[in-house]
């Protein structure tokens, strides 16, 4: 049998029917060899219940594929097929990975840069709430979703999710060596550790399939530690913990818009060492055959994200201004994926104003870093955002929506730093080339990483790229040394979303008149040699 | 002849007649011996011109104060007189000094809060815009003004003040090794280092007055790098230097409300060694009877506060977050002369918002340090407050006269801090009392000096008092446990100027309604036992 119409990065599904009786999660063995000409990928396959078995294949390429399994059932075993892979279409640039070192792209070269959002426990509402979730992320600029596999258990999230991970077992068939610590819950709830529930899994699938239909990269928690006893996910034995991985790759590895979070809040899960958690992402990055993004997300302390399985920073921090050495210490993409909520719950991570949300993801972004969203806006239905989804009531929506359409028109930043004097000499403004002249000398520094307060600039040398942002600096005018090339200059007020072009053609000393505002910023873009009047 | 009338902390000043030939600056000397009781003060004295020399004494304690001069000269020398020493008048408090290791009292014990701006060059002016500015002093709430002694060439500076430190010599009489560099000015001024020229300390002591009316202290900043070639003060041979230092001290110590701020940005003062700062500070302290404040001022590098003869510390730092750590490190009082100037030049450090100016006065005073104004609107006068003086167009000014009254009815404020856990246990709302909890654990941690952006907390506990500040944060409620004591409860809105009363009486567990908004702090007050319904 020829399948067709397997595009490149979709997802082609080997489905064999199977034992049901015994324990199929650890009895069964499945996996399959995937061949198209020189590619070869080796996928475990795995247990969807019903004595249904699944293998699944993103292809990777375009071309015939043809694949055969191999099990210790022989009803599973040798099983051949194959499918033609043709072009992907259109809104399909498969998964994403990083490139040029500090940033992100589609496996097809497509530039991605990360504008997140959070709501850990969306996909655990219900249908209702999550339809509504996905129809508020349609209207917005988001393509990123941190979200759990597991169910949460905190502030704003005390309901019970409509199913779970593995099958409950009745009291009298507990394991105790194997049950989770249920503290607080009435009645306590024990589970089978030795099996999988796939319905839920299903259901997560389905949702990380939504998510893809709309461009957005599903960034799935692994282990989080906000179970507060309610059904210890959070400590499961070590053996079990693994088997969940086991089965998540298997399940998940050929969703394109997969990125493994191995947790959020590493550093609040009691009980785990640091080799734990070096186990986790060593043991996904040898099963995982596409080599998804990895990270893990702290609460403090910072995981070493220069460890070789660790593909970007996923931090959570407030001080933008941060990004540069964070760049520098680790070498690779930095994600703020959490640096305080927009909102006003009575806790400091979840209050900012909306014009401090947009604050920091411009200080974020024209520095070279990426930040995230997230929404906790207290309200009588008890649906917040950043937990359950629904809808989103804030003023940095729209607003991050607009810092998307000016950084996907941009190359990629380099944060402007003391180090670049020779940049500096060039073209940054006076005040924040001065900040890091040679006056400023050792001891208690006045640049404390990134400079000013709410003040930063990042450029793209080759492309001729400078962006510089004022946060709540309200400059009437700033001065630009543009030499011998001639340049474009637009004005931006981020948060009123309006940008003027005040230059078409500048050069050499050039004062940018500003309108002694909050929260503006200043593009200057090369001109191309077309647009050079010498040569129209 | 018996003097009455003189007050305590006024000034008293002997003023004799003697030789106005040679060179009285360097061929006299003179000096008293005051005595009042068992207090006794050795003053030099000082030539004024014109044969006129004057010794002044700013009696520290009530009664008959009697005098002896001393000179090398017969008709300056054993010259005796007394004066009465009365009660000082209801708005005379003495001098400031240090109080309570990290504060600030005037001598009869009054607490003293610098509430301080800046005008360099305000005494350089001519009379009307000099005027000018006293008169727009006395509507606002500042009580300490940083200026110069040495005139200034700067940005929005450059006009020549109406007379000069030294006299000016004619080309043919110059001493080359005297002479300052003159780059950019012409004619170059070449000054006659070996003597003063008396009207301009005059006209200076004339505006140390007029401040010491609306009681306001003088900062007075002996050196600074300012000169730009236009005078040379900024180069002066090293025996000028300590001439200039023991006439200032002759002149101006009888002043009670004079401090010596030894320079501003000593670190870009090209050619002193930090000796030469330490031989400035040991000069003063050992000829200044009264011991006024000493500190010094910089651009990057700080000077190092600890030293014996630096009273309190007057930096130059945006990230105010950093005072529980200055004032740790430093052990004195923490004054952030210039965190940045409201106002829009086309420098990052005189363009903040008014809001970013008032967070900066919020977040300092609220964790026990002194945060100091400036401002640099642009106008077509060329006249801007942090140089000249003038008028005030800013909106940061009635924010601060409010935050004056609040803190003017406060205790000293310790800031809350990790290592105050008995306290946080007991009062700190929960999101402060969090961020310094135990599993902030080591490497990258989340707190960077006072915890989240724009959020901090002061309190002084045997007092009761508790203020917490919430920048650009806009929390809809904050929670508290009062325990067992009863407290009043104040929301503070520091951009709208309001307090309201939330609660007269709470206790235990209480949570404080906000309304979302940027800018609040909460006032959380222990009632005294007469406030108490039991007690009523």
């Amino acid at each position: 049998m020829l399948v067709n119409n397997i595009e490149q990065w979709g997802m082609f599904e080997v489905a064999l029917e199977g034992p049901d009786s015994g324990n199929p999660f650890l009895d069964v063995t499945l996996s399959a060899q995937f061949k198209c000409k020189d590619t070869m990928l080796d996928l475990a396959g795995f247990y969807d219940g019903n004595g249904s078995y699944k293998i699944r294949c993103m292809p990777t390429r375009m071309g015939k594929w043809t694949y055969v399994t191999k099990s210790n059932r022989p009803e599973l075993d040798g099983k051949t097929g194959e499918f033609i892979c043709g072009e992907a279409s259109a809104s399909n640039h498969g998964p994403v990975y990083v490139c040029n070192t500090f940033h992100f792209a589609y496996a097809d070269g497509t530039p991605y840069f990360p504008f997140g959002t959070t709501c850990y426990a969306w996909t655990h509402q219900g249908d209702k709430l999550e339809e509504q979730t996905l129809a508020t992320l349609k209207e917005t600029a988001f393509n990123k979703m941190r979200m759990c596999v597991f169910p949460k258990r905190y502030l704003f999230n005390s309901n019970e999710p409509p199913s779970y991970p593995f099958p409950e077992v009745v009291a009298k068939s507990r394991k105790p060596d194997l049950l989770s610590n249920n503290r607080n819950v009435e009645p306590p709830k024990c589970w089978d550790f030795n099996r999988f529930n796939p319905e839920y899994f299903q259901h997560l699938e389905k949702r990380i399939l939504d998510l893809r239909t709309w461009g957005i990269e599903a960034d799935l928690i692994l282990f989080h530690p906000y179970d507060n006893g309610a059904w210890g996910f959070d400590h499961m034995p070590a053996e079990v913990n693994d088997c969940y991985l086991r089965y998540l790759v298997a399940r998940l590895s050929a969703f394109r818009n997969l990125w493994w979070s191995f947790a959020n809040e590493y550093d609040l899960m009691k009980g785990r060492t640091m080799e734990d958690w070096d186990h986790y992402f060593q043991l996904v990055q040898s099963l995982d055959p596409y080599n998804h993004l990895r990270s893990i997300h702290n609460c403090g302390s910072f995981y070493d994200h220069t460890k070789p399985w660790v593909t970007h920073c996923s931090i959570q921090h407030h001080a933008i201004s941060r990004v540069p050495s964070w760049l520098k210490k680790y070498g690779k993409p930095v994600v703020i994926d959490e640096c305080g909520y927009e909102g006003n719950v009575s806790m400091v991570w979840g209050d900012l104003s909306p014009e401090e949300m947009v604050l920091r993801f411009w200080l974020g972004f024209v520095q070279g870093g990426y930040v995230g969203h997230g929404e906790t806006y207290v309200n009588q239905e008890n649906v917040l955002w950043w937990s359950k989804g629904g809808q989103l009531h804030g003023e940095s929506v729209p607003r991050i929506a607009f810092l998307r359409q000016i950084f996907e028109q941009a190359p990629v930043l380099t944060p402007v730093e003391k180090a670049d004097m020779e940049f500096l000499n060039l073209m940054a403004p006076e005040p924040l080339a001065s900040l890091f002249g040679a006056h400023k000398g050792s001891g208690d520094k006045v640049i404390a990483e990134g400079g000013w307060n709410n003040e930063a600039g990042g450029y793209n040398s080759d492309s001729g790229y400078y962006l510089f942002y004022f946060g709540m600096h309200q400059p009437a005018s700033r001065n630009f040394n543009l030499q011998d090339d001639n340049y474009r200059i637009d004005l931006i007020d981020t948060w009123n979303m309006t940008i003027e072009t005040v230059a078409e053609i500048a050069t050499g000393q050039t004062c940018v008149e500003m309108p002694t505002r909050k929260f503006m910023a200043i593009r200057i873009q090369r001109n191309k040699p077309s647009d050079s009047p010498d040569l129209q």
